[in-house]
């Protein structure tokens, strides 16, 4: 069955996913690349293959469609540029039919390696209603950034979380938990502590969603 | 040297010291004993003698005075019942002199273990001058709740905190973190999750505090 899975979603010991105020100069806002260190340390050369590496691989295994929110595709006003293209470059790490979420659509953008970007001024629910469609088997990663992860949830779409607990306090931002109580009521909630410091939280769905 | 220290303080994922709203009937809250749970288990005849009992008993060792808030010594408006003592009954669980701040002060009480209630309407650099003198060579616990602890971490009283993590999502309360951001600057943050699902936070102040 296709899951909505959250997967390598990295937040502060605050909660927050991202830093304010974000620029084309800090995608990450204040928090720079402190949320997301541990998952490039995986990337060096010689790098351990351990709990960190293995959590990360989740990211690529199994998805056939990304959701992400307009937050996270570029900086704030990245749609007055007809010439922006995201973050990645040419050959964006998504490999797959990839959402984004925006009140002001554009046609599509075909890339390297797989990846396609849509762009749909849709509610959380149509939006994963299209993304399904074009995962066929596959599972739909909501790749961020935390008010999409955040929506996502809080409308009771979301199958199973990967998140990174980075041990730092950002103490501003955008939250991952706000309005979520008792979230531990819908999902089975695991942590396991790697060697790097990172807190691997995985939220397993107690019941199929629906 | 005596240290100023915090430990086995209960936060929900989000980063909660307890729920609200609090009164008699409930003292923590909307959380319940939700956040307390993983200790008391700790207590029960047979209980494993692991990492979580471990954690647990630095509860008790080389503590010479406990500073509180008004809020963790009684329900709201506790000031204007001249017989509350407090939730623990006679022999509460500190066996020191333990410091309530309050802008209502009233005459200390002599309970039995050791615990003797002061009651302050001090600052909390103040109160903690006071703390300190009464535990001589011994720490100063800075027992909760969690505007208290936040109030001495935010003013960069504290030496140590030990706190533990309860993977549950309260949604609302009183922050631990509110206004700490980099708090990773000034301490050094070491995470381990128990198998109880709990995961405890160590921070050790990098340099000795002032």
């Amino acid at each position: 069955m296709s899951l909505v899975r959250v997967t390598n979603f990295a937040i502060s010991l605050d909660g927050y996913g991202a830093g304010e105020p974000q620029s084309l100069e800090a995608p990450f806002g204040h928090a720079g690349m402190k949320l997301h260190e541990w998952r490039f340390a995986t990337w060096q050369p010689g790098a351990p293959n351990g709990l960190d590496a293995l959590f990360g691989r989740q990211y690529d295994v199994g998805f056939g469609a990304e959701i992400m929110g307009a937050n996270k595709f570029g900086p704030p006003g990245w749609q007055d540029d007809p010439d922006w293209r995201g973050w990645w470059g040419e050959d964006p790490p998504f490999h797959t039919p990839t959402y984004v979420l925006t009140h002001r659509p554009r046609a599509a953008m075909e890339m390297e390696g797989g990846t396609t970007f849509h762009f749909l001024d849709a509610s959380p629910t149509d939006a994963l209603v299209v993304a399904k469609e074009a995962a066929g088997d596959l599972d739909v990663r909501i790749g961020g950034g935390a008010s999409t992860v955040n929506a996502y949830v809080a409308a009771d779409l979301v199958d199973h979380l990967h998140l990174a607990v980075v041990p730092i306090v950002l103490g501003r931002g955008t939250s991952l938990w706000q309005g979520l109580e008792a979230l531990e009521d819908t999902f089975h909630i695991e942590a396991v502590t790697s060697p790097s410091g990172v807190t691997h939280l995985s939220l397993t769905r107690r019941s199929p969603s629906a």
